[in-house]
């Protein structure tokens, strides 16, 4: 995992922090990872802000999971008000889920609007792993296409699919992948030729091997990729060819959706294509474990009338009410259109910060999901991985909260919730100014 | 699924309701199942009572995540704190965690408890699929060993190897499923001898066919089964012979966990067995979607440092908030033993009733786990799945709200909030006499 604190570098930590590393070790276990040389103990959020338990204040421009701000009030009383009077599930009659799932599928337009349902689950992991239980069951086949770093889940299915978690953890054998759209390195013009025809290669290889193609699966920011978010004429042509051959296009906006790409509420709309499932996740109850599916109705109608789903805590009431509050704030506080101004605004920023230091090789993104790439060559184009790092852990003793990403690990992937201001930017771009002036040369 | 709701008895319905249905039906599409020939919407609950819109009190006989009562006020109470305060992911340093997983380590025993990991999940079928991607890698084989009615979970590997979803939802070709302790059809010795005899002809079985056995994993209360809670002498052996055939041994308390079985506060621990994993999921945060397994060490050694796992809101602050409160409440309010106390007094309550009702065939369980098994031949102990729908139906006519299980459909599944109270025990026998004395002859 790119940016993960290294056990080996604790000797410098402090004694408490040293022993809560040690505890957490023994008790959590070895597959767990911190951020950062020196991990952080958050205690308190608030907005963009976070404390440590110091009392010390960080500026939070990762985190996109509490996109409409940390603690915020309004779903912080709405989970409160329904814990105080119901949470349970499904099987009963509920007004709430229905009310939730109407304005939810009024957002997606195309089929999925028209005449889509939505599948409540708790996490992104479980919608991913449900959108391809159904497009297994649907398309009667079982290969499933991918981006090279591509990040899916964690469940057994979807880790099989996720390259991205690394060559230990093994694809299965009906996976294939496809070079994610580098747009730093390739014209516009070369990938919206190269990535159908990538599709197309892979597409014909599952034949060959009598998997077909279940599915076409892509996160349309490119996340784990390295954060491409243009051009945005590249998945029309994708989704032509993987229904051309019978397979279905699922579009995982558990990154992109809920207006992180601030131009719309969805990463698909700004390609302009069709799916046939989408999934969300991460930021649908600003924290609140709660997660979906929205799928076209003639896909999911042989699954859910021969094999039903049952998600214990999947829209139970509360679920429902953050997810709830979180989508009426999103809408109300009009935040994809803001938050695309200030994306606008601190890439900007970045850019003008390239003319001094160049190590900055590329900024790109759309929104708040912003890819910076840092190169040791512009022209070459060459990842510097090392310099990655030490601008991840120098804003982190800056107190800016970060992270890195990309196959070459060299990519700073700048994240905040939507409610990030000018304020902020400005703070934000001090601050990596001050720690690229003092990058190792 | 029993018990669920028959659209084409939706004739006799209220007009709103029948909207309610349809508007349901057109928003979350045909995989969703709703309770009994008459739905019921719930608005409110408290302890084991719930209102439905009309203000009409329910007696809650059945919802086992609510473990300490609906809307308990200190689980809203540490939920809303938190949720004012931080909710975020598990890489930061967080105290609250380590707190809980070490409380929690403790009431296991064997080697889990000596020197096991907790990993945090947001469901049951998240905790089962990750500890069946743990024991595949550290086994290096795919085998896994079921009862017969098994449910595991919703995601694709869980469901491969949940038989209990019905003929139309596949097994994995490396799964195999044995009988379960039927205690009312075999005497006791006969279970103890056939149990580990059965699992070790599959285990053969998946040898011969290449897979070998990664895990058998199994619910100690046979929830899906049947509710099977004694004799409790029939897992060590199996476990043994598990053992020798290098698998491990996965205790599923996703149903008998937190103290459900009235004796101890695990369901393995009746059996007096030394699980290499246990999973956990359903009433540990009282509703809120908080799930774990706890595994030792040795068991996710390999899978930890080469593999990593993150779930995203695994964990976080707010469901651990929710988990602490839940088992502070169990703990100090001593509700395993006093849940145990009322489930003996309502399984003999309702043996009590079988000396006047013939259909009444068997009376077991073990805590607030209770099966009754209905049938229309006591010498034959032929099973009556009608009578048991009339019974489930009947009862939510009385505002009793109960369910039903088994591979025949046929037994009627008993489990309150462990707040189940002598009050409610006279109530819901008062109210199952009635139902009874009214079924069709």
């Amino acid at each position: 995992m790119v940016n993960a604190f290294n056990p080996a570098t604790a000797e410098g930590l402090a004694h408490e922090t040293r022993q809560m590393i040690d505890k957490r070790m023994r008790l959590l276990g070895p597959a767990y990872r911190l951020f950062y040389q020196t991990p952080v103990q958050v205690v308190k959020g608030s907005g963009v802000l976070l404390w440590d338990a110091e009392g010390n204040e960080y500026l939070d421009a990762y985190n996109n999971v509490v996109s409409i701000g940390h603690a915020h009030p309004r779903v912080a009383a709405a989970v409160h008000e329904q814990m105080q009077t119901l949470c349970t599930h499904t099987r009963y009659l509920q007004p709430g889920i229905l009310k939730y799932a109407e304005q939810l599928l009024a957002t997606f337009g195309g089929a999925v609007g028209v005449a889509g349902h939505v599948m409540f689950t708790c996490t992104g992991s479980e919608a991913n792993d449900l959108a391809l239980r159904i497009a297994l069951h649907h398309t009667g086949k079982r290969g499933i296409i991918v981006t090279e770093e591509a990040y899916h889940g964690n469940s057994h299915l979807t880790a099989g699919f996720s390259p991205s978690l690394g060559i230990s953890s093994p694809l299965g054998t009906w996976v294939r992948q496809v070079p994610a759209p580098d747009s730093y390195r390739f014209s516009p013009e070369e990938l919206g030729r190269k990535m159908a025809a990538d599709v197309q290669v892979q597409i014909d290889d599952l034949q060959r091997h009598g998997d077909g193609l279940a599915a076409f699966i892509v996160d349309s920011m490119f996340s784990s990729d390295g954060v491409y978010g243009h051009p945005t004429s590249l998945l029309a042509p994708v989704a032509e060819v993987v229904r051309k051959a019978g397979g279905l296009f699922i579009a995982d906006e558990v990154q992109s959706g809920f207006g992180r790409t601030g131009e719309k509420l969805w990463g698909f709309q700004r390609h302009g294509i069709d799916p046939d499932i989408v999934t969300m996740g991460k930021p649908m109850g600003n924290g609140f474990p709660v997660a979906a599916i929205a799928v076209r109705s003639e896909v999911v109608a042989g699954f859910g009338s021969s094999m039903r789903y049952f998600n214990t805590f999947g829209g139970n009431n509360v679920a429902i009410a953050a997810a709830q509050a979180t989508l009426d704030v999103i809408q109300e506080e009009d935040l994809v259109r803001k938050s695309g101004r200030i994306g606008r605004l601190l890439r900007e920023g970045i850019a003008q910060l390239a003319s001094q230091f160049e190590i900055i090789g590329d900024v790109r993104g759309s929104g708040l999901y912003t890819g910076v790439e840092l190169v040791s060559d512009r022209a070459l184009k060459t990842p510097n991985a090392a310099a990655a790092t030490a601008v991840v852990n120098g804003l982190r003793q800056r107190r800016v909260l970060i992270s890195a990403t990309g196959n070459h690990a060299n990519i700073l992937k700048i994240r905040p919730p939507l409610v990030f201001g000018e304020q902020h930017v400005d703070r934000f771009l001090t601050e990596l100014e001050y720690v690229f002036r003092r990058l190792p040369k």
